[in-house]
């Protein structure tokens, strides 16, 4: 890491930010391979055949560390954002576990991943084929999510079970997975695979959708992790962060749904195909608020198809109606309320959030 | 239930006999009807839109209480023996926990069902089509999955959480989950779908599919509850309970298998098709360990094949092997080898294991 020449005092600052990331993602994917070998080595998998363990190894190398693991690294950002605002210096112990835990959000991420990816017929995940779609795998790929969850709970019970947060930890984990389901329910009714009903896409079902589908265990997870590492147990405290999570949840869905159609593919690192896919984004159902009887009819004749005319069509409808403008809007007014709650609580620090929402405010990516 | 006219005695015992057992079911049942309102009812799925409550309603209705629920009855009966072994009356509301625990294994019982049909392309499950077979169903079934298993959590948080063995009923309920989903591991890597390759049918393969996949939620689920309810915490009797379970599990297989073959499909209510579908059969296993060249010849070439010459084919070796004895000596065995565990020790009342065992010794059903 030692540089032979210095560099600019703007891109060493650069620099060191950068591999201060890098190096908090390396200590984090070490503790990845330390609790991946726990688990194919612990009292159950150590009796199985080579080829059990196997499986379960390589399974979870393909599904689980291969994001951004933002959601994951959050829960150490959390731990260290309370304990510094009482100036307690965390021990290599604290850190393990706000690390492990973070982990566990991980693999309750891959599980979702890997059912999602087979009900949408999804082809890639994160740069590679979707699991189910490795031909030794397939629908076997739902036993094998099965065997993600339940590594939560077997890393919960071996490295938080002597806490007194252990039985906070477990229905915190049960409750999220619950929710997330049911905004994957809610998605599914709202737009049944091979309909269009445009009707269905409204504002509050959108809301509600983003806030089960996402919000919950993107944002809350996180937080109420850290909040109960920290050994925090008024229930004021978590409905509050419940509360500040999910408005930040909605804001960042909503952002990603305005870099599908508006972002800069070679910044987002992928080609956004939302009006193809027919998904209930932010961005449609602010256009059919908005949009005159002939509009409407554009969007509705065009939207879900795969045809770039077809995509270029509903595009050109968001111009006309100023989308970028709205969302604009809606950014600095949805920022300028997630402060104001921040700033006008005093349960938790605001270093918390306010940590939170620097990594997403006007992110182009 | 009043007769009319007296039936002469043995009826009136084996009327008597079924009526308590339909009681027990419909009381039983009744159990799920609340356990399902609470949940629909509950302030999650309260808040959620109509389409959301009916699906799950729906959903539940289909999948969890339509099976034999020996499992999950069987709660009670361990609690009553248990209860009777110190002379205690159960409570009303020790009789509803007892229950309530029981469909939380029916519940896990129809999540793995759910994703097994998938994972197998079944076609029918108990008398109706597999729930992912419904048209507005299709994949989302593994989302349904999902939240069939959460709503154990739930039932266990509403109504367990202020007992002392909460914490236990979760880990119980999270242990037995990883092994049974390592039992389905097992039988995927020991049989990949498409392939035929009968070497890997072994005997202790076969014990060890049948102990995780099977087993350990069929038989020791229950018998660890009951035990939990009823506030034993010793370690060493759970881990004579899980021998005898499991012993006790393997045997149900054994027969499972052996009346696919040759029970009378009349009283079965469905006929096998273990050859046709190339399981790995005890049948086979013990089969493939007594067979000459000539018949292992046969079985390679006929096994896993559907037609009836080829079935025939098989069960005609089988015949040859006289495995239908084999399985008789093997059923006293394993029989007089339960009893003499069962009795050889004063950890647990003979009456919760003899009263199991009782329900599957010579069962032809």
């Amino acid at each position: 890491m030692a540089a032979v020449e210095a560099p600019p005092a703007k891109q060493a600052r650069t620099d060191a930010k950068t591999d201060a990331k890098t190096d908090a993602k390396q200590e984090f994917l070490k503790v990845f391979e330390r609790l991946r070998d726990e688990i194919v080595g612990d009292e159950l998998l150590a009796g199985q055949p080579e080829s059990s363990q196997q499986w379960v190894k390589e399974m979870m190398d393909y599904n689980v560390p291969l994001g951004k693991l933002n959601r994951g690294m959050a829960v150490l950002d959390v731990v260290r954002s309370l304990a510094g605002a009482r100036g307690h210096q965390l021990s290599e112990e604290e850190v393990f576990r706000a690390q492990a835990l973070g982990w566990c959000i991980e693999f309750l991420q891959a599980y979702f991943l890997v059912a999602d990816d087979i009900m949408d017929s999804s082809i890639t995940r994160r740069g590679q084929p979707c699991w189910y779609r490795q031909p030794k795998v397939g629908m076997v790929a739902i036993n094998d999510g099965i065997i993600l969850e339940a590594c939560i709970y077997r890393i919960l019970k071996k490295h938080f079970s002597s806490l007194p947060a252990y039985v906070h930890l477990l229905e915190l984990f049960h409750e999220v997975t619950y929710q997330t389901a049911h905004g994957q329910l809610l998605d599914t009714t709202t737009a049944p695979i091979g309909t269009v009903d445009l009707s269905r896409y409204t504002l509050p079902t959108y809301m509600r959708i983003v806030t089960y589908k996402t919000a919950f265990y993107t944002f809350y997870l996180p937080v109420a992790c850290g909040m109960r590492l920290a050994g925090i147990t008024e229930e004021a405290a978590y409905k509050l962060a419940e509360e500040i999570c999910v408005s930040m949840g909605q804001y960042f869905q909503i952002q990603d749904d305005y870099l599908d159609c508006f972002g800069d593919p070679e910044v987002i690192g992928k080609i956004g195909t939302d009006i193809q896919d027919n998904k209930c984004s932010w961005l449609v159902v602010q256009a059919l608020q908005r949009a005159s009887d002939e509009q409407k009819k554009i969007i509705e004749e065009s939207y879900g198809k795969d045809e770039e005319a077809a995509v270029q069509r509903v595009k050109a409808v968001y111009r006309e109606l100023g989308l970028e403008g709205v969302f604009k809007q809606y950014e600095q007014e949805s920022y300028e309320g997630l402060v104001k709650t921040i700033e006008g609580q005093d349960l938790l620090p605001q270093g918390v959030f306010t940590m939170l929402l620097k990594k997403i405010y006007k992110r182009q990516k």
